[in-house]
């Protein structure tokens, strides 16, 4: 069986043009009963082959093939250069058909985003669904391929544990009903984690260059259109790279995914890019512009001569940047990728880099005009003393940490490592402005629909 | 910096022998206070990089770098044709070192199994686990490249859900410590996913090939040497597939994924096979012997002959065949890769196809030598009312499951899938015997080490 992508897009790598076989669902169906032109589906691309039927064919089941419909047939192809799509199949024989009830809901390409979101087994039958998981599945295969190609060892941190990574998150507590004998043993935590970044980095040091890619946890209970409960994350952590190793690595890590992600899901891009005009102009813009790389107290200055125009003007050192000032700096001042370092450490993780002014650490935003934060990262700090006073300084229990600590003793001269949140890079990739549309089943609070 | 893959294994593509810079960690350190041998690994590669030291250097420094230190020099190449390793380092600049503490429990590679499950964080700074990652870590990235190659879909299906796949399995529940309104609503189910496949198959039935490849759990407070509380599965999903296409999806990744990894590999892989002889030959062999495909029926046939050798004696129609069983077949009877096909439908999960006898379903197990069970998978039942029939024969509630059901109205003319126990296939390829031993940081009942 052949896929219609190969067809359409692939047509040198194609010779055999006829007794092709071809199964996928029908989009559309007009014609009446001496022709019938039927556009089918196969899901290996947005785009539809259309099929031709004329001469002796079951014109009455043909007329009951409505959208949603599966359908198996064997024909001839031939060139179309003046239509849409570049070629279409006279269907010689129908191998199989399946009709669908009446109730199907995918109907017609007019359905709400909030109705689709109620039918996460469905709405990939729809052409937006469609091309946006098409780009979120590169997406993930480009990252695989990216660091599988540069000899990166894929990292599968624990699912449950012990650690809630930052202290900071609420997390999901995971139990077989049990109370009296909890399944991992009396006085364990046992917790979705939040971060495979603390366990990354115990793999960082021994197998150098690793990277996680997995499923991660937050029990907010928040409704917003940029958290779910569940979302992938991609956490890469590298021994001897210090912050602006790391820095170079992310943006390069970006520019290569995403620029693969727009060759091989052309026809989806552009689609998305008619639904979202601007799109392509966008993500184009962004892999030709070079990283800035600015001082967090740069940034502030920056901001501070415009800050009326904000919501929240109290601009001075020790401000965590919110939405409005990162987008700001990306889209006004910078027009192109920022990586902004050096925060106070206030508003930091526990285990970044103290610098040597005492007052910030070796971290980095990097923001991206559009969506503003897309990846944080920083060096982690090596010094067990340092780490352990921060810990302390931070009211964090020692005691769980105690094995992440013990890294610090036993050959960790320097490590560094980001995190991007898998479903913010559909997003911003796919132009989708709601998380809940970048992943197939979406979890967030009061909603775990199938 | 370069890695020691790389220098050791790929001089080819090297050609800068001076200024070389290199970063790792100890692994032994010998000589006196003139001239002084340290191996480095920087975890590319279980073999290790000769770095030679001789003339100005703190010879003190030196000897105080035990395993487990980390060491970063810069030198020139040299090659050591004679030598186990056919290049060596002569280093010209100690650029940077950090000691590691005398209590650094990895000093020697007699170490037990038993002790570095303690030690989860760790562990891999032993040869024997660093061969076992990095084959995990391959294996894993040939899994991805297998399936983006075929234009397959990656489908995340979610971990926290409402469904628990076979109805079967005990499931962890979720919860954020609020009881009288849960995190995921009033009545609302929310436990760790089984499997998958069901929601794989949703998005199968429009995107035609698809796999999954994440974590699953389950909730068996069993402490066997093959089972987890938290593993991770690859289960596909084809439309349009029946139950010898899929099979041989099944055979063909096993064996392109498998022989991709010995090449990539290679010294891992001889390491392994020097701590378990034999290893290398029964891969070898797996992947040079074409699949046998036979009806159980026949199955118990041949096994019935040989009955007085089981534990089990009760060979006849019917019978779930027991690890005993399977090994037999795949090892004596047919000496290599079987699948057994058609399996009586009461040990096997509702939502197989029920073949025309009524009394059996299109199901097959992948038998290899060495391991027995590889891999299961099914046709899939795709006529709604037959599902339905089976779904309340089998007492489980339908109401759960009506959106799964309901892909039968809508388009599920046909489809088959497979999974496969990613640690499964890791303890199989590197020989360990004990399901801890294939992931870095095992759950098990009692157990959720960090």
């Amino acid at each position: 069986m052949e896929s219609i992508k190969k067809i359409l897009f692939k047509p040198n790598f194609y010779d055999q043009w006829e007794n092709v076989k071809i199964a996928g669902w029908v989009a559309s169906n007009r014609g009446n009963k001496k022709i019938r032109f039927i556009e089918l589906n196969d899901g290996s691309t947005v785009a539809n082959l259309q099929l031709v039927f004329k001469g002796e064919f079951d014109f009455e089941l043909l007329d009951s093939l409505k959208p949603g419909s599966a359908l198996k047939v064997q024909g001839t192809l031939k060139a179309t250069p003046n239509s849409p799509q570049p070629i279409e199949m006279n269907v010689v024989e129908i191998l199989e058909a399946k009709k669908v009830d009446e109730d199907y809901p995918i109907q017609n390409q007019e359905i709400k985003l909030e109705t689709l979101r109620e039918l996460p087994h469905l709405r990939h039958r729809t052409n937006l669904f469609r091309a946006i998981m098409l780009v979120r599945s590169t997406l993930a295969q480009e990252v695989h391929k990216y660091f599988a190609f540069r000899d990166f060892f894929y990292m599968n941190s624990p699912i449950i544990t012990s650690n809630d990574g930052e202290g900071a998150g609420e997390t999901f507590a995971v139990s077989d009903g049990n109370i009296e004998v909890p399944f991992f043993g009396k006085g364990n935590k046992a917790t979705l984690g939040v971060t495979g970044q603390l366990h990354g980095e115990s793999y960082a040091i021994g197998m150098n260059k690793i990277y996680t890619f997995g499923p991660t946890f937050r029990a907010e209970r928040s409704n917003t259109k940029r958290h779910l409960a569940e979302f992938w994350m991609i956490e890469p952590e590298i021994a001897f790279y210090n912050l602006h190793d790391v820095i170079n690595l992310a943006d390069d890590m970006l520019k290569v995914v995403i620029a693969n992600t727009l060759a091989k899901n052309k026809v989806e891009i552009e689609y998305l890019d008619s639904q979202n005009p601007g799109l392509i102009a966008k993500l184009t813009h962004f892999i030709e512009t070079p990283l800035k790389i600015i001082d967090y107290k740069e940034a502030i200055e920056e901001l501070a001569k415009v800050k009326t125009i904000f919501e929240n003007q109290d601009i001075k050192f020790g401000l965590d940047l919110a939405s409005e000032h990162e987008k700001y700096l990306t889209e006004k001042i910078y027009n192109g990728p920022v990586a902004v370092i050096n925060f106070p450490k206030d508003f930091k993780a526990f285990y970044m880099h103290q610098n040597e002014d005492g007052k910030t650490v070796a971290a980095f935003d990097l923001l991206v005009p559009g969506v503003g934060e897309l990846i944080g990262g920083s060096q982690r700090e090596s010094d067990y003393n340092k780490l352990l006073n921060r810990v302390n300084e931070l009211g964090i229990d020692a005691e769980d940490l105690q094995w992440y600590l013990d890294l610090r003793r036993f050959g960790h001269m320097l490590s560094s490592g980001f995190g991007i949140g898998f479903e913010r890079l559909v997003m911003y990739v796919t132009g989708m402005e709601n998380i809940r549309d970048a992943i197939p089943y979406p979890r967030t609070t009061g909603n775990i629909r199938m």
